[in-house]
C-alpha cells in the first residue's frame, strides 16, 4: 500500500531517468518535481487518468522525423488537454561500458526514432547493427548491464552520467539542428478559459468539397493568427475521409478566440479544441 | 560478381519475404515481379538510385498511425519521383513455432507500428513484454530460430505460411480498418508530363504572414481538385520555419495541372514536384 505521507508523483512521461521526455517534463514543470517514468505514451495517458499523477509529457513532434506517431491520435482518443508546450535540444551522444571501444562494437541499441536520426553513423560503420529499443536511456542501462564491450547505446550525456558509462562520440545525429516539441497534459476539466491564450490545439473534418479546407482557412487568414501545424489524419472507420488538426499562435496578444473558434466551427464538422495555452 | 544472365530485380521494398511492402510491391509491379528485400528505407532509395533495381516502394501513411516517420523526408532528400501508389489492407496475426501457445508467451517480436496498432492485446495480455524490432516478416524468422515457446511474432499471415509458422491469433490490431498507403518510386529522370494526371504530391515553403497558407490554397479550391493530404513539415535548418506537404487529386479528369502548379509556384516559395501519376 502507498505511504499516504508521499506525494504523489507530479508528471508522467515515457522513457526512463535520462530520457529527453524527463528533461521535457522538467522545462515544463519545474527542476525539482517527482516524475513517473512509463513504458509506453498511452501508459502516461493512463497515469494522469487515473490520477496517478496530476500532468503527462507527450513528445509530438521532432525536427528531423516529423510528427510523433500516434501522439495526436493519443490525445484525441484519451481526452486529455494540452496547456502548455516545451522544445528540447536532442544532442545523442554514443554511449558504452568504460572498457569499450567504436571499433570493437556489434551492435548499437536505441529508441527507432534516435537511430533513425543517425543514419550516417550507421553508413560510416556498417560493420555495427542498429537494434531497436523502447527508450534511450533504458538502452545505456541495458549496455552496462550486459557488460560485454561490443554493444552500446546511443541517448543523451546525462544517461550517461546516470548509468556511469563511457561516451565514445558526442552529437552524431545526422543534422545538428534536432529539438522536439513536447506538450504538457492535463484532465480536460483543468483546461481554463481562453483568456490570455497565445496558441491553440484543434482538430475537425470537413465536407467532401473541392475547397473546404481553404474555406476555413480564411477565418484564421482574416486574423493575425499564425498556423504554426497543419496536417490531415486518416480517419479510422472511414479509410477514405480525413480529419484535420491545426496548431493556431497568436501574432499579438489581442486575439479573439472565442469568435475565431464560433467562425471555424461554422465551416467545419465536429470541431473540438485539444489544447489552449 | 553477379551473373549477367540473371535480370536485376524490378522493385526494392523494406524488409523481407512475407513483408506488408512485399504485398505493395507486387500490387504496384504485378505478383511476378522480383524483388529485393532491403534493411531500410533508406536502403530502398540508394537501391533505385545506384540502378540497383528500377523502382522502389515506399509506405508513406497508416490509417492507424498517420504519416511513416521520415518517409516523405526521403523522397524530398533523395530526388526520386513517386509515379504511383496503392493501398495495402493491414491484417496482423499473432505468430509462433507450432508447438506454443498464448498462455506460454512472454515476448512478443514486431515493427515498432505494428506494436502500436496492436495496444489493446498487450494490454489484455500485460505478462507479454513488447520488442521492437525492425521488420514483421522478419520478426516471425527470429520467432522460428529461436524456437523457444514463450516468444511469438506479429505480422501477416503470409508470413506465417512462408515460415512454417502456426497462427495463435488473428486480426489482433486495435481497429479492423488498418490499412497503409503506398507510394511507388522511380529515378525523376522518369518522370512523365503531367498529362493523364489524376494526383500531384508538392511540396512549398511560405512567407512568414498570417494568412499565406489560405491564400496559397485558394488556387486549389477553384479547381475541381480535392486536397487528400496536408502537412506541415519543420525544416531542419530553419528550427522555427515550416513547409508544407499536400496532396492533390483531381475530381473530374479535366484538371489543368500546369497552370495549378503555376499558380501555386506564385503564391508560394521553392515549390517542388516530388510526384504525378
Amino acid at each position: 500500500m502507498a505511504d499516504p505521507t508521499i506525494e504523489p508523483p507530479e508528471g508522467a512521461y515515457q522513457g526512463s531517468p535520462g530520457a529527453y521526455s524527463e528533461e521535457a517534463a522538467w522545462a515544463l514543470l519545474g527542476p525539482s518535481a517527482r516524475l513517473l517514468p512509463c513504458a509506453s505514451l498511452a501508459d502516461v495517458f493512463d497515469a494522469v487518468l487515473a490520477a496517478d499523477t496530476k500532468y503527462g509529457v507527450l513528445p509530438v513532434e521532432n525536427s528531423l522525423a516529423g510528427t510523433v506517431p500516434r501522439a495526436y491520435e493519443l490525445l484525441l482518443d484519451r481526452g486529455l488537454a494540452a496547456i502548455g508546450e516545451t522544445r528540447v535540444r536532442i544532442d545523442h551522444a554514443l554511449i558504452g561500458p568504460p572498457s569499450t571501444s567504436i571499433a570493437r562494437l556489434r551492435r548499437v541499441l536505441s529508441h527507432p526514432v534516435a537511430l533513425d536520426q543517425c543514419t550516417k553513423f550507421f553508413r560510416h560503420h556498417p560493420h555495427i547493427e542498429a537494434v531497436p529499443v523502447f527508450d534511450t536511456a533504458g538502452a545505456v542501462g541495458m549496455v552496462m548491464q550486459n557488460g560485454a564491450g561490443d554493444v552500446a547505446a546511443i541517448a543523451s550525456r546525462r544517461a550517461a552520467a546516470l548509468h556511469g558509462a563511457t561516451i565514445l562520440a558526442e552529437r552524431i545525429q545526422d543534422h545538428d539542428e534536432n529539438w522536439t516539441r513536447f506538450l504538457l497534459l492535463a484532465p480536460a476539466s483543468s483546461r481554463s478559459t481562453l483568456t490570455g491564450t497565445r496558441k491553440t490545439i484543434v482538430t475537425f473534418r470537413l465536407p467532401h468539397e473541392p475547397g473546404s479546407l481553404a474555406r476555413a482557412l480564411q477565418h484564421v487568414a482574416v486574423r493575425d493568427v499564425n498556423l504554426t501545424k497543419i496536417e490531415s489524419r486518416p480517419i479510422h472507420e472511414r479509410p477514405f475521409e480525413y480529419a484535420f488538426l491545426i496548431e493556431m499562435a497568436a501574432v499579438e496578444a489581442a486575439v479573439d478566440w472565442a469568435e475565431l473558434l464560433d467562425d471555424l466551427r461554422s465551416a467545419t464538422l465536429d470541431l473540438r479544441v485539444l489544447g489552449a495555452f
